[in-house]
């Protein structure tokens, strides 16, 4: 399954955008390198948040630990990075959640959720970068805390670590 | 909270991107309307979804009914538009379910959900787009399901429905 035609109207960073022509349809398309997602809880039982400013949608959130796959990364090594440089906790025990597609009516980002239970914690890598504040919830408070959480992937993510699902 | 500078890079048909600078970072950000998707249920109990090519990620998807706003359009207008545009349902109890941002790292896309019980079949209102085929699943059915549904709007909308949050 491949366009007609293809033109890249953007190149940036993170992003790129192309104006891809199928058929009688013009579909733009948002490229991006995929990312991952880390629902993780400590020995004592608590979820390990992150509240951070998102300049895209202008206020703070509360989510779950996630970032950007890194050129050639693999998902399970990108999510352990994040974890540690987001939070500083290491270690414990992982398991592969759901891959799910973002928004794929415009974009190409798929989303690679991890569990991860018995993390111990540790410094955060990225001490320099203080916008990132680490927030524990004991996991009896995941189903107060969902009318707080605004994203589609942490949702995904307490929705099925509350389900027994994860 | 607003960028210092914001300089426009692409001005597309249903996204648009500018590239923001907030201090010493600079993000790349997807500008876009917002969308509605819709879990619904009919008369005899079966959830009515939609498959279709999403050429953005190169494949047909099972999803919820979804589509994007219209300029200045109300989301709950909006919603009962595209069901009824992409599936010929109308009618039925309508609730509101939770707002969330698909991908807050780069893109300003909401997505509001609904919950619409009893619909009623008709015809879909784009009879010349056969690119949308509509499929009926017994309620009873949404568990196993869940192992097809590769995308977060229709995830949430039916882990919700499964665990009677809808």
């Amino acid at each position: 399954m491949n366009p007609d035609s293809v033109r890249r109207v953007f190149e940036g960073r993170v992003i790129s955008v192309v104006v891809e022509r199928w058929g009688e349809h013009e579909r733009e398309v948002v490229e991006h390198p995929g990312a991952v997602a880390i629902v993780a809880t400590d020995r004592e039982g608590n979820l390990v948040l992150v509240r951070q400013t998102r300049e895209a949608v202008r206020r703070e959130l509360l989510e779950i630990p996630a970032g950007t796959l890194g050129p050639g990364e693999d998902p399970l090594s990108a999510a352990k990075r994040e974890l540690e440089e987001e939070t500083g906790y290491v270690a414990g025990q992982w398991r592969s959640g759901p891959r799910f597609l973002t928004a794929p009516g415009f974009c190409q980002e798929v989303m690679h959720l991890f569990f991860v239970e018995d993390v111990e914690g540790g410094e955060p890598a990225n001490e320099e970068d203080e916008e990132i504040e680490v927030v524990l919830v004991p996991k009896g408070d995941v189903e107060r805390l969902l009318g707080e959480i605004e994203d589609a992937k942490s949702l995904i993510g307490l929705l099925l670590l509350l389900h027994g699902r994860a």
